[in-house]
C-alpha cells in the first residue's frame, strides 16, 4: 500500500477522515506509523495528496488531509482478456490496474473453463477489492471498468466494433505473422487469449472486425507475465 | 506444461524415456494423452522435439523421442533482483526463467527482511523447481543460473565490476533522472530493488561500479509486474 485510498464516506469534515478496519490495519501493523506523520493519500476518482495523523488508536485513525495533484496518467488501452483460471485472474486484476489499465473486458472463448465464470473472485466486491489494491500499489486514484462477457459471439459481434473505434486494435497469437508493434502513441485495443491461444475461429471473428493478429517471440508466457511484458513493448 | 522437460536420467535407451511422478501425472490429468500421441519434449541443456507415447498405464510412460531444434533464444540480461519475500520470489524465479534470463543473482538490501534468507523456497532443489516449470511453460531447456548473494557489500564490491563488463548496466530506482532505456541491443544488467526500493548507499554503490540508475514511470509496480514490464521495455 504506497497510497491510502480513501471515500467519500471516510471524511468526517471537509479536509478529515476517520480510518477503520483494513487500511487502519496496514497503516498500525506496517507502515507503523506514530501520531504526526504524514502518509500519502488519494480520494477515489480524484486528486492525490498528504494525510497527517491526528488521532490513533487500536480502532480508528484521524488524518487532516490535503489533496494537491492529479493521479499518474492513465494507459491508452483496452484489454480484452480471456477469464484466466480464479487464482491468477486476482492477481492480474490488481497488477494491471497498478499498470494503468482503465478498461478491461473479461471473456469467454472455448478454451476458458465454464466452472471459471462461477467464481466467487467474480464478484462486485471482490473486483473492487482486487481493483483497490491495485491503485493503492501504483499511487492511482481512478478504478478502472470490468466488464464481464461470458458469451464470446455476441461480444465480438455487437460490441467489439465499436470498442476498438479510433485504436489500434491487436490480439496476441502464438505464431501470428506480424510481431508485436513498439512505442504506439494511439490508443490501443488489445485482445491475449487463454493459456492455449484462441482458437482459429475466435481468431478469425477478431481479424473480421477490424484486429490484427501479433505474436510475441517465441516463448508461451504465462498470463502474469505475458500481460504487463506485451503492455510495456506497446507503450 | 508446454514443453516435458527430460533429462539424461528419464533415457531408457538412445531415444526411449520412461517417465514417473510429476510429469506423468500432468500428462495423464492435464495433457489427457492416449497411446500414440506426440508430446512437445525438450532435452535439458539440449534440443527440443517430439515424444511418441508408446506406452501408458497409471504408474509409468515410455515415449520414442527424437530431438531436432534448438531452444528459443535467451535474452541477454544479468538480472540482479533484491531478494523478493518468498512466495513472491516463487513465483518470480518462475516468470524471469519463461522469459528467458539466464542468469538471476539473488541480493540482499537494506530492505529485504533478514528473515526472507532463511526461506526453504532458497535450497537448490525448490529454486531448481520453479526454474524447470519455467521452462515447461516456455518451451525451453536451458537452466538459468541462480546465485545468492546474502551481503550486499562485497558482492557490490568485488563481483559487479567484472559481472557488468561488456554490458550495459542499469539499477531501476523510482525518481532517477533517465527513463529505462528502450530496444537495446547489446546485453543488458538489470538491477532492481525491494518494495520501498535501494536506499541511497546502494543506489551510490551501483553508480560507483558504472550502473545507470534509470525510473520506470511514475507508477509502483509490485516485482511481479515490474520484472517482465522493464524486461519487455529493454528488449
Amino acid at each position: 500500500m504506497n497510497l491510502i485510498l480513501l471515500f467519500k464516506g471516510d471524511f468526517i469534515n471537509d479536509n478529515k477522515v476517520r480510518l477503520e478496519g483494513r487500511r487502519l490495519r496496514h497503516i498500525l501493523e506496517v507502515q507503523r506509523v506514530s501520531l504526526g506523520e504524514k502518509l500519502r493519500v488519494g480520494l477515489s476518482e480524484g486528486l492525490i495528496g498528504a494525510g497527517c495523523v491526528t488521532s490513533l488508536n487500536n480502532t480508528s485513525l484521524e488524518m487532516d488531509v490535503s489533496l494537491c495533484k492529479p493521479p499518474p496518467a492513465a494507459m491508452p488501452v483496452t484489454l480484452v482478456l480471456s477469464l484466466p483460471r480464479p487464482k491468477v485472474l486476482r492477481r492480474v486484476l490488481l497488477s494491471v490496474t497498478a499498470i494503468g489499465v482503465k478498461q478491461i473486458v473479461l471473456l469467454n472463448s472455448f478454451r476458458v473453463e465454464k466452472s471459471f465464470w462461477q467464481s466467487p473472485v467474480l464478484s462486485p466486491e471482490n473486483i473492487q477489492r482486487q481493483l483497490v489494491l491495485g491503485l493503492e500499489q501504483a499511487c492511482d486514484t481512478i478504478l478502472p471498468e470490468v466488464l464481464l462477457r461470458p458469451f464470446f459471439k455476441p461480444f465480438a459481434e455487437d460490441e467489439l466494433p465499436s470498442l476498438i473505434k479510433d485504436s489500434l486494435a491487436v490480439v496476441a497469437h502464438p505464431g501470428a505473422q506480424g510481431p508485436c508493434p513498439r512505442d504506439v502513441h494511439s490508443p490501443v485495443t488489445l485482445a491475449i487469449g487463454p493459456e492455449g491461444g484462441f482458437i482459429p475461429y475466435e481468431i478469425d471473428k477478431f481479424i473480421s472486425v477490424g484486429f490484427k493478429a501479433v505474436h510475441f517471440g517465441e516463448r508461451i508466457l504465462n498470463i502474469e507475465s505475458a500481460v504487463p511484458s506485451i503492455l510495456s513493448r506497446l507503450f
